[in-house]
């Protein structure tokens, strides 16, 4: 890694792993910390994830060769008005977001000449967040995926991906709209599919949650990821998780229907049909 | 356990999880096996797991003082016909069904004078089925609801109760109708919607589900369950799943309105109380 200086703005789990893992794999230049609440990052510092730190955008990007964008999505045009008049000419931005063409969108008139963008998105997360939860090895055999667009400066894209097999993690290229199809259908959805479960079990009594077991806990279980986070990749990506939504919706429908005219053959096709996919995305 | 012979019917997971379990515990009469496939009785006989077996339900429940119904639900009808001119009195039918209500009803009018029906429901399980996925301690510290009618005998109702808590299973008392409508929410639904998941993320594109990650893993673990299990209880319990699919198709479309509406202040509010929902059911 040829960078005398990363920051990372946005101190909370991802970012906080990250920095661990590059640490634990060699870099020895500075790494600064940015966030909007000091005593997290007095915390980060004292535990060795930062070496350094600011609350203010424009400071923390100083000199930094490498800029990773690690707040939630909805946050990064601000940061990116914030930083565009600090960042040293030659600089890559880069950033972890779960969504990337509306983001791209919006940041994009926003970079200053000399500065190449590189969208990466980490497969990586787990339902508790914040700095006490980051490991250096939270990218280790992770997917991450890169989303150059037509003119993304080559040498750039190389040291985003660089950055990334450092941390371990298995890195594949899409395009910034491939990525939030899929992302919205294999992501997106999954999580709002969670919280709407949730709350039609307590719609039907609100005292029942108490009675699932281990399968409805497995399934509920990103419904404690945080809302802020969601709501910002909802609105970000509206467009694309509305159109799994619909297929969504429909699918549920279709049952429906199974079931009213006790078509039990056919229900179980579906079943057979789900089961089968799901058997390829093994292990369990 | 004053029992002198225990006949389980149907050697699966929770059939053979219960015998090793009655064993473990003490058990010392003689445990038989009733199943279709002849293999795997002698497997299971070979594993220990019972001393005897038949592929007759008639003959295997020959001077059983306790028979447990631990087939798939769809076959309690046809077990329960088989069975009945060879039931000793003073015997006691259990089940283990997901499933409560709407079997009893079919079942109830077979029962012979002088033997009681005590239906039971472990909340255990794993997607992998079968012998080999057998452990003693499967039902250790699960609960198992029992569902006791109005005329239900008292003294089978506690032997049954004293069997679960042998395997180290909590019990809980629920009306046949009360369980029902309850595990429909927390059960049967969730894993409807498992399978309607993977079904619509392949009609959005039949070759994404590989991007998922550990949160989509989770989710749709439960659509690995077998499928015909499925399609019985889909069928046994239509009335109350259908009650809870309505809801939770209104919760879709109530959702799908927020994102057309870009409402999402009231969205990231249905995050939040399905996620403090959630997190009332902790253990993670």
């Amino acid at each position: 890694m040829d960078f005398n200086k990363i920051t990372i703005i946005g101190i909370g789990l991802i970012g906080s792993s990250l920095a661990l893992a590059l640490k634990k794999q060699g870099f020895s230049g500075k790494m600064t910390g940015v966030g909007r609440n000091q005593e997290n990052l007095i915390k980060a510092k004292e535990m060795g994830i930062i070496d350094d730190y600011s609350t203010s955008h424009a400071e923390g990007v100083i000199d930094a060769d490498l800029i990773v964008l690690a707040s939630t999505v909805g946050q990064f045009e601000e940061i990116v008005k914030n930083i565009r008049d600090h960042i040293k000419k030659g600089a890559i931005l880069t950033d972890v977001g779960s969504v990337k063409a509306g983001v791209i969108k919006k940041i994009r008139p926003l970079m200053p000449e000399g500065v190449s963008f590189v969208g990466g998105h980490p497969i990586a997360g787990k339902e508790c967040s914040g700095i006490h939860a980051a490991t250096a090895d939270l990218f280790n055999g992770a997917k991450c995926i890169i989303t150059p667009e037509e003119d993304t400066d080559n040498e750039a894209l190389d040291k985003v991906i660089g950055v990334w097999k450092k941390t371990g993690a298995v890195t594949a290229i899409m395009s910034p709209e491939e990525h939030d199809l899929v992302f919205a259908a294999v992501s997106h959805l999954p999580h709002v599919v969670a919280y709407a479960l949730v709350n039609a079990i307590l719609d039907v009594d609100d005292n029942i949650l108490r009675h699932g077991g281990r399968g409805l806990k497995d399934m509920t279980r990103i419904a404690l990821s945080p809302t802020e986070l969601w709501r910002d990749i909802c609105s970000y990506n509206r467009d694309d998780i509305l159109i799994t939504l619909r297929k969504f919706s429909s699918s549920i429908t279709h049952i429906i229907n199974l079931f009213e005219e006790a078509e039990w053959d056919t229900l179980e096709k579906e079943f057979t049909r789900a089961k089968e996919a799901r058997q390829g995305i093994e292990p369990a």
